[in-house]
């Protein structure tokens, strides 16, 4: 009896993933059916995007897990009818490896100050050399798969990089803070900070008007972990007054960012529309079937979602 | 007896070193004098800028070498006057590492179509993820200390990179191609091109009308090595035509950029001010000393200028 697999996302992602995601299906040599519409009490599997139609999973009564086709999982993670495995992506080779360009290119930008030479309107000719990246500590919160690719590439680059992340974590090279004095330490030795946090309760807010106030001045933030991470008006408030030099933001609480939202404007903000980490079909689609491929054989799903954790 | 070492720079210059060269010096327990002026029959070693007052070398006697403060040495290497052993400046911790740095934020930049956010007027939110770097080949001409440096830290973030220099290299992990069918295959398969060769009479115009037509369309150019690397007026025209997406050059035939030079204000050219690799005093003060060092313990000399080569 083939395997029976719901793509349940926009039509845009099924142009996107079907032939990947057939491709990987027959790699693994699996029987299967992929469909976009199939009758709920016969699917097996789910891939899933948090915005599909999808919302209701009571119907499904034969599912197996469901697949997410984004790493972030809080628009799903508190769902009541979604019971059974729920794994989110991790798509080493598209969205890890984006991420680590995204950030070490983000951070190396501001570390060499290349926006005065990108725009100079009076054409200055000022020859001031940036200190080497040795001299210039980076900090990075949270130190999952993500973060941790980040601090070790910008490590690579010379760069002293200290991590902080809710429980211990040993990461090769890198010092890890735990706890809100931990926090407090990391943030005041940083002149960059990355936030590569997780979006729960407890890291709302993580960056506010107390948190800020501990960086050095001239300090910049990096945001391409999730929107409410950041309290905006205190952001917003630190730049105006030049406390922090720029904030770097690739994710925000409302997306698409609104158009009247003051980020857009200010000059010492940079939006980049949620584009640091993007999955790649290919290597998604390997994922996904990775685990189909380890339900079927009774083996353990990987990448699970801790429902009590939120992530 | 004391070993003599006129300092023959400009003044900010001796303001920047002359403590760390002391500093140096006293760490190796030489018994030195070190000054900016003596009397030139006294004169064991010259700490040298080429745009120093000294450009007769006839009237020190004794001089046992001549110590670079840059890396370029064209302007100096020329000299009939100068004959003694005549050192350029490689400077690991502040040079290398600097252009590395430079190189790689820089190409990431280009990669990752950083421009379009840093300057958005009409605060668009299109969310294209760029290709992974594994899907961005990079070329470097010149496989120098400084080009081997860039190529792995490029090729460490997964960029494909290939190697060009005059004679075979052999560099971990790049393959280097050499003479002009291997110069045309670099640039037929680049995306983007990091120029890093020495300046002699048959390195100038090595990006020409013919050469910049092989590359792929929209492809970028990155120059931080020198100015007269490029043909200007061929740059521009494939500029002007889209042929090449962007330039972003840090080197320039005269230094400062003239205020009337097109490249400042073409939409497509980035000028940094000769940035990419500046010497930082305490380790290319340490550099020198050892040269010092050496001569006075009878070693030979580290980084000799090849004055047949010219660099």
């Amino acid at each position: 009896m083939p395997v029976n697999i719901l793509f349940a996302a926009r039509t845009v992602r099924w142009v996107e993933y079907e032939a990947p995601l057939r491709a990987a299906l027959d790699a693994v040599g699996l029987d299967y059916v992929l469909d976009v519409d199939l009758p709920p009490e016969t699917v097996d599997y789910i891939v899933y995007a948090p915005n599909s139609k999808v919302q209701d999973f009571t119907p499904y009564t034969r599912l197996k897990a469901v697949l997410n086709l984004w790493a972030g999982v809080e628009d799903a993670v508190n769902n009541p009818t979604l019971k059974v495995p729920f794994a989110r992506m991790v798509d080493d080779a598209g969205l890890t490896q984006g991420m680590v360009e995204w950030v070490t290119g983000h951070v190396l930008r501001h570390h060499l100050g290349m926006d005065a030479h990108i725009v100079n309107p009076n054409h200055d000719w000022i020859a001031d050399a940036p200190p080497v990246a040795a001299d210039r500590p980076v900090g990075i919160l949270g130190l999952g798969e993500l973060g941790s690719a980040c601090g070790q590439a910008l490590q690579q680059l010379g760069f002293p990089v200290t991590g902080w992340a809710r429980s211990p974590k040993t990461v090769e090279g890198i010092p890890c803070l735990t706890g809100p004095d931990g926090l407090r330490e990391v943030l005041r030795q940083s002149q960059i900070v990355v936030l590569l946090l997780p979006s729960t309760p407890s890291t709302e807010n993580t960056l506010n008007a107390e948190t800020l106030a501990l960086m050095p001045k001239g300090a910049f933030v990096v945001n391409p972990g999730r929107g409410p991470l950041i309290d905006d008006d205190a952001l917003l408030a630190a730049l105006d007054s030049g406390h922090i030099a720029h904030a770097t933001l690739d994710v925000f609480r409302t997306e698409p960012l609104p158009k009247d939202h003051p980020y857009w404007s200010h000059p010492r903000v940079t939006v980049t529309p949620h584009i640091a980490s993007e999955t790649r079909a290919p290597s998604a689609s390997r994922a996904i079937v990775e685990n189909i491929r380890r339900g079927e054989a009774g083996e353990p799903f990987l990448y699970l979602v801790d429902r009590d954790a939120g992530y």
